[in-house]
Formats: C-alpha cells, sequence, structure tokens
C-alpha cells in the first residue's frame, strides 16, 4: 500500500516516523508544509521539513521534539553578546542544515532537490518533499495586526488572539517536483495530527494539489484531543475562531475531504457525530509519547486505512 | 601621540594588539582591509576585520592567528556531511559573529557602525574602523584566471601564480564615517606588517584615502623577513611579480609614501639601501612570536615614530 502523508512540524514528523518504522521505505511520501519558512540572519530556515527529516533521521532533539540532538549552543551565543536576536534559538549543528541549504538555492538549486540529497545524506530512506520548490509565507491575522508566522509562533508565543491566516505566495507556487506523482500513485492520504490551520491548510492550498487528493481515499489523525492540542496552538486558534477545539471540530474542519478520521479514545463520546459527518471514525490511543507509540499508531492508521479501501 | 594604523590580517592584528597595549586607547585608531571580504553560504565574512578584532579583544586562536580560541566545529561538520563546501572553515562561535554582522547589514545598518557596536560588546577599547562602508573585493589574476580573493587564497591556497591585483567596487567606495577625521587627527601612521599588495593597497585605493594620508607621516613596517614572508603569500607574490622579495623591496614598494620604515634585524644590510631611498630605516626584532612581542615591537615603532616627528 502506497502512502502519501501530509506533515507539519512534531506532530505530523512523530506520525511520518511511525509510518516509516511501518512501512518498507518506497511506499511512503511525505510531502511537509513549508508555509513556516522564513529568512532570519540571511539564511533559509525550513521548520517543518527540518523537524520531519530530523526526526527520520533519529537526528532530534527527543525532548523539544525541534532542532538536534546533542546540540551545541556556540553561535547563538555569540549572536546573543553581540545584542542579536534570539527569540529563533539555531543550534551549531542545525545551523550546518541551513548554510548548505542557504548555499545550495542561491546556487539555484531547488529545495525539493536539496531536501532529496540531505535525506540521502542522513540516511532516509522515505521520500520527503516539500509541498512546493516556490516560497510560501504564511501570515496570522491577530488582534495585534498581520503576524509574519514565525513572530506569532515564536517571538509572541502564540499569544496573540488570531482571526484569519494568508499563505503568500501560494497563488504563485506549484507542488514540487514529485509530489502529483505521489499523489497518484498513492493507495492511502494521511493527514498526519498537524495543526489544521498553519500545517495542513498550506499544503492544501497549493494550486492543484486539492483537486489530485480528491480523487484520493483521505483520513486525517485529530491533532486535538480531549479538547486540547498535544503541542502547539491548534486548540487556541479553534477557539479564537469561534469554534469549539475537539476531535469533532477537526473532522468537520476537514468535511468532504476526508473519508476515515482518527481520534484519540478519550474523545470516542464523539464517534457518532463524526460518523454523521458522513466520516468513517476510528479511536484509539493516538498520543506519541515513546517512539514505540509512534509505529503503534502508524500501525493502526494502515489497519484503518486498509479497511477504508477494501470498504 | 594619535596613532592611525592601517591593517590586514594576523600580522596587522598582532601589531594592533601591541599599539593597543602599548598606547592609551583613545590614542588608536585601526582602520582595516575589506578587500578580503566575500559571501559565502549567504553570510557577509570579513576576514581581516574579525581577525583584528578578535586578536584585540583577546578572542583570537593563538594557534592559527585567524578564527576563535576555544572554537567547536559543529556547523561546519553539518555541512560536511551534507555535502557542503569547507574549504573555508567556519568555527560555530565566529558564526555567530557573519549571523548577526550579516543580519544588521541587510538591515540596513553600515558595516562600520556594526563593527563599533561588535567592538563594545568584545570590550574593545581602540577603535577599529572598516576601511569603507561599501563593498571592496579583490580579485587576484591568475595564470589560472582571474580568481575572487578567498578562492585564490583559501581555497587555491595561493598556488597560482599572480601577475595583478583589481579591487572590484574601489571607484564607488568611499573612506568609512571616522577614517578621514582619524587621518586628520593621526600624529603618525603606522602600516602594520601586512601584504602590501592585497592587504595594504585595498586600503590605499580608497578615494581621498591616500590623498589625506600624504601630509601625515608616515612609518611601514616589513612583512618580509630575511626574503620570506612571517604569513602568507607576501614573498610569493613579489617574486612572481618580478620583484625580489626582501626589505628593501617593501620600502621601495611604498617609495615616497613613507617617512619611516621599521624592518627586522635580520636584514640589517639592507639599512643604507633603504636610507638612499630617502626613508629613515630602523631595523629590529619584527617577528612577534609572543604577545609579549607585540608590545615590545609597537614600543619601538611608537619610539621611532616620536623620533621621526622631532627630527
Amino acid at each position: 500500500m502506497k502512502v502519501l502523508a501530509l506533515a507539519g512540524g512534531v506532530g505530523g514528523a512523530k506520525l511520518a516516523d511511525g509510518l516509516a518504522q511501518a512501512l518498507p521505505p518506497d511506499d511512503l511520501t511525505v510531502v511537509v508544509n513549508t508555509g513556516d519558512d522564513f529568512e532570519h540572519f540571511g539564511l533559509t530556515i525550513c521548520p517543518d521539513l527540518d523537524t520531519v527529516c530530523y526526526t527520520l533521521a533519529g537526528l532530534a532533539n527527543p525532548q523539544t521534539g525541534w532542532g538536534r540532538v546533542g546540540e551545541t549552543q556556540q553561535a547563538m551565543s555569540s549572536v546573543e553578546l553581540l545584542g542579536g536576536p534570539t527569540w529563533f534559538w539555531l543550534g551549531d549543528r542545525d545551523l550546518g542544515t541551513h548554510l548548505e541549504r542557504t548555499r545550495r538555492l542561491r546556487a539555484g538549486d531547488a529545495l525539493s532537490a536539496i531536501t532529496a540529497d540531505f535525506c540521502t545524506a542522513w540516511g532516509i530512506r522515505a521520500r520527503v518533499l516539500p509541498m512546493s520548490d516556490q516560497p510560501v509565507r504564511t501570515f496570522v491575522s491577530t488582534d495585534e495586526g498581520e503576524l509574519a508566522f514565525q513572530e506569532y509562533f515564536v517571538a509572541r508565543r502564540c499569544e496573540p488572539v488570531v482571526s484569519s491566516f494568508r499563505f503568500d505566495g501560494v497563488a504563485q507556487a506549484a507542488p514540487a517536483p514529485g509530489v502529483l506523482d505521489a499523489v497518484a500513485a498513492a493507495d492511502l492520504v494521511v493527514v498526519c495530527p498537524s495543526n489544521p490551520w498553519v500545517s495542513v491548510a498550506p499544503i492544501l492550498a497549493v494550486p492543484g494539489l486539492q483537486a489530485a487528493l480528491a480523487a484520493k481515499p483521505i483520513l486525517a489523525v485529530s491533532p486535538i484531543v480531549g479538547g486540547q492540542a498535544i503541542k502547539g496552538p491548534a486548540a487556541k486558534m479553534f477557539s479564537e475562531l469561534g469554534i469549539l477545539p475537539s476531535a469533532l471540530a477537526v473532522a468537520q474542519h476537514y468535511g468532504s475531504l476526508l473519508r476515515g478520521f482518527v481520534f484519540d479514545e478519550v474523545d470516542a463520546a464523539q464517534n457518532e457525530a463524526i460518523a454523521a459527518l458522513g466520516i468513517i471514525p476510528r479511536s484509539t490511543a493516538t498520543v506519541m509519547k515513546e517512539r514505540a507509540d509512534r509505529v503503534q499508531l502508524a500501525k493502526e492508521i494502515l489497519d484503518f486505512g486498509r479497511s477504508l479501501l477494501s470498504a
């Protein structure tokens, strides 16, 4: 079964890792959000892409979920002493990634080609694709005005109240080479438990992608468990947009895009309401604390997926 | 006595450090070559400026003379694993300097203002000025064609045979704010034992600077000792340009610019030939192996300078 996963940062990366453990490498393609990419210190930084790759390569910091394990902090300490901005912390090893990516982008290489080479160097066997080679930048409209995503997310710690999102450049963006082929080849599409508003929505906004996906069996995994986000501002965003955060709200958000929906067993009472949307519900343990939880969840999702395909 | 020093990298930095130890901070201004600045990984790197500042701050690597002491290598190891270029090695702490400088340059700050702030942060009390806020880039004509300076100097290890030098952008460059004032205020100008062709020549090529200097008593310190350069390709360049490398050749190169010339005692036999150029010679121990050698040489230069002024 060929699987295409759509992923944002930490939560998406964890499930992608589970899927990579559960599937032969040739059967998994992960399409990653680049809407939270940004330029900092003259470097192009792709936080979700790096989190997915570091996680798949076993290089991720297990405490934070982002950044690299065993990381040192010399460069940013040096920046700090010079009075520079430290709100977006860059470890030394991680900096090497941004340096080489930036160098190659400036030399004219495509982000997708660079990502493929980095994956090879890091020993990642699944295929990881940025959603697009063209820059797309997420902006968040808030009660403090419109903020660039990382300004909202990291510098302002998601404190401003959101009202809407804008994916700058997306109208001029195309799916990265390989993305539409991977969609066409996919037997199953898995929307990872990533933020629907700022991780998955930018991917779905890339012209041509949603139309290609429409023909495919898609299931999503809820990032909301017991009314809370496992990580990040997803629940807060639902609330600020006037929607009670819940697994059901996530299912309603994706709506007719979905054939199936995986959500946590603590929310099992929402089963019938989700089914009433015409979406096949499956509640299970979705919180991935240990690495073994990832492959366990992935296997359940794949079983559920197979049942959807044969239904 | 107000002193203005013209400096390139390692040799210039060492003498600048000696002068900084020998003079009250308000009496020393160091004008640094920026012709070997370049862009790498999207960052603006100013090797001579950093070498001078790190040396004055006591942050320089005493083994290499450039780079920082106690440096770690995580970022470049990361670049190396990704197949990126490692011919110009950037330590992690050093990277912090390039990150913050690049950020501020892109924000519109002038290199001279950035340098002043960095010096304050590093506890440097003497004044350090880039020769210009406008980019000047040294190119070297060689038997392998024209090479950007760092390509010649680091990537090609000075192996190609040089025929001439070009300081791209220098015609449009102006002395950095403070440079002409420092020249006007200087009682003595010291040309450090830096490479005459690629460290000092770019400074002298900045429009208006040589004319301003013409009114000042200038002494130079020979970077050639016993026919060899203490460090770098100066002797090799003299030879390739058809000039026998010697202290005398350096004095002839600067010619009427100089009132006095300091060279090594091993070359004392060249005393009369230098005097015959109309330049007052002073031979002494010029090789700065230990930090104490720097201040010793600086004091001798200052004594010699005072004797020139009262002559």
